[in-house]
């Protein structure tokens, strides 16, 4: 009997994923070899690459004006990857502050160019998405983090700016559909909603490229990554195959219009279960509840470690929440099915009203 | 029946580490879940990480002046990362020219310091290791590539210096012992000789980061990564996982002096039947012949394809040669048994016979 792992990431992979993965390890695609020992080179791994960009424009609906890329690092690399290629020493980039991913990406921003953060939820400990206000023309991007996994909020409108857009969308891309013309640069680690730790998936523009003037050294040159075909020097072969599998799983149940629907269906039960009960609350602003993660604390504190013990022993695992939160946080990724969600229902209401 | 590959990498990796890794996609440590969807920060994990890095201490003899690190880029990112974290823009540091990946790191070197090719082998298309004339106590360090995986050269003696060695030992790291007084960093793309492709290995002295003045961003930051236990942000998960397997694999079997042993053995008997053979010659130079990248070519080239073609049906896979030097390449890393190698050389043998 499987848990079901409400973990925030590295976490749930489609079922079917998991057992396509192990056979690949042991026999990739009838050529007798391991996926573990065939060269990136090798025609089989060109069709992994070809096919997984492909999917992704596929999916997201991204044109020819903007190009895919599997590199590695996370979205920490990016952090400061996107500021070195796009954004000039004397340019000013905007920021908005949800938290502790986006005070990062702010932090090694400043590296680059003059940063302005134009919105926080600091002053709350970031339990809403702050309002942009003006149409901020006058900087070169907005950066936003499109779903908090700490503070469990989530852009459910994206801003419309007069400049683009680079977003953060590492735990939520996949999660619905998105308008590609707002953004110069998306970035995602793949650990959350895309495929195992070890991947991080770019998007981005490709004519914004090459108009700054430091030195880039060529790993860090997102060109040299679109010239090679994101095959510059060896990409992470395994977790790229894995990323493609839960593509193709995502594109047979009907892709982000559908997976959008599912994922509403599965966070509109919990945060009801949630909304219901007498012990527990989500702290966060209403309309600003992520779809990802959903946070939540008890009225009795005291209650706490017992309520984790008890989601334990019932097979939901995972469900701790960040420190610099506390409470708990459901992190109910596309992957995650009902079933999983019933469940974890099922033992806030026995607990609730055991204790409520 | 499994092909033997002979691919210069991704490469071959022990065979019980295929079916322990498969096993783990399906059910890690009996967790019940795979280790595609665990936490990094899981006890499960967090012992993963920890084993291996007291794994590449033990096999290799590293003292706690040195740290062990598992990073992701590949030696492609190693080759800025190491002169951006010790190299001052007023030092001078050594390279030695060894072919195409010495050559990538001289050019990304160049942004950082005052860098010098002391030595190369150019002039015969990279088919020997040069000397270097002098101590090279002027520079913060001489840079060398000990094994050529293109070439199929590789340092028989690593030189003695008056000052630091780092060292790109992506395609011979675990062959033999190595004397870590001599490095200030040593780095290594996992692929070749330690585990799959996503994971990349930098053994570094403690003592020599926070003195140049640059601003380094976080990730690209050794000392980041020291103080984390190189898990700053998510490292890659199933990578190290399977690196660590083979770590395992390479103890139980005694070692790095065991397995220099089994090495010297493999590449002899291949190299002999190469000289021995009418066809059939190998271009490097006697006493620096690679043990991991065994690079042969035949003298009447009208009959290349035909060996190419004659290899892969009798299941030896992998063996055609990197277009800057031409010919045949075998590489047979730790994980290529000698079973591998007597079909290699039956091969030989029969189109000798045949052809010759």
């Amino acid at each position: 009997m499987k848990p079901h792992n409400f973990y925030a990431g590295p976490a749930i992979l489609p079922k079917p994923v998991f057992q396509e993965a192990a056979d690949a390890v042991l026999n990739f695609n009838g050529t007798g070899l391991s996926i573990l020992e065939i060269s990136h080179r090798s025609k089989e791994f060109t069709a992994v690459m070809e096919e997984s960009q492909q999917l992704v424009k596929d999916l997201l609906n991204i044109p020819d004006t903007h190009e895919v890329l599997f590199l590695t690092g996370g979205a920490s690399s990016q952090f400061y990857m996107t500021c070195m290629n796009i954004l000039g020493s004397d340019q000013k980039a905007a920021y908005v502050d949800t938290g502790t991913w986006s005070t990062k990406a702010i932090k090694e921003a400043k590296n680059f160019g003059q940063i302005e953060v134009i919105a926080s939820s600091k002053d709350q400990n970031y339990n809403y998405i702050p309002e942009i206000h003006g149409d901020c023309a006058e900087y070169r991007f907005t950066h936003i983090t499109t779903n908090n996994t700490i503070f469990g909020t989530q852009y459910q409108n994206i801003p419309s700016l007069a400049c683009p857009l680079v977003a953060d969308m590492s735990s939520d891309i996949f999660s619905r559909p998105l308008n590609i013309d707002k953004y110069d640069i998306i970035y995602a680690g793949a650990q959350k909603n895309l495929g195992p730790a070890g991947v991080t998936l770019v998007i981005l523009r490709k004519d914004i490229l090459g108009k700054v003037e430091r030195n880039i050294p060529t790993m860090l040159n997102y060109q040299t990554h679109i010239d090679k075909g994101s095959s510059f020097n060896t990409p992470p072969v395994f977790p790229i195959y894995v990323s493609l599998l839960s593509l193709r799983w995502l594109k047979s149940i009907g892709g982000v219009a559908e997976i959008e629907n599912i994922n509403s269906a599965k966070a509109g039960k919990l945060y009801q279960t949630i909304d219901d009960s007498k012990l527990f609350f989500a702290p966060v602003r209403n309309e600003d509840r992520s779809k990802m993660n959903v946070v939540f604390k008890i009225r009795n504190e005291e209650l706490q470690d017992d309520f984790l013990r008890f989601s334990t022993e019932s097979d939901c695992i995972g469900i701790k929440g960040h420190r610099s939160v506390g409470g708990f946080r459901a992190s109910i990724y596309n992957a995650m099915e009902m079933d999983g969600i019933n469940k974890l229902c099922d033992v806030i209401n026995d607990f609730d009203q055991k204790h409520g």
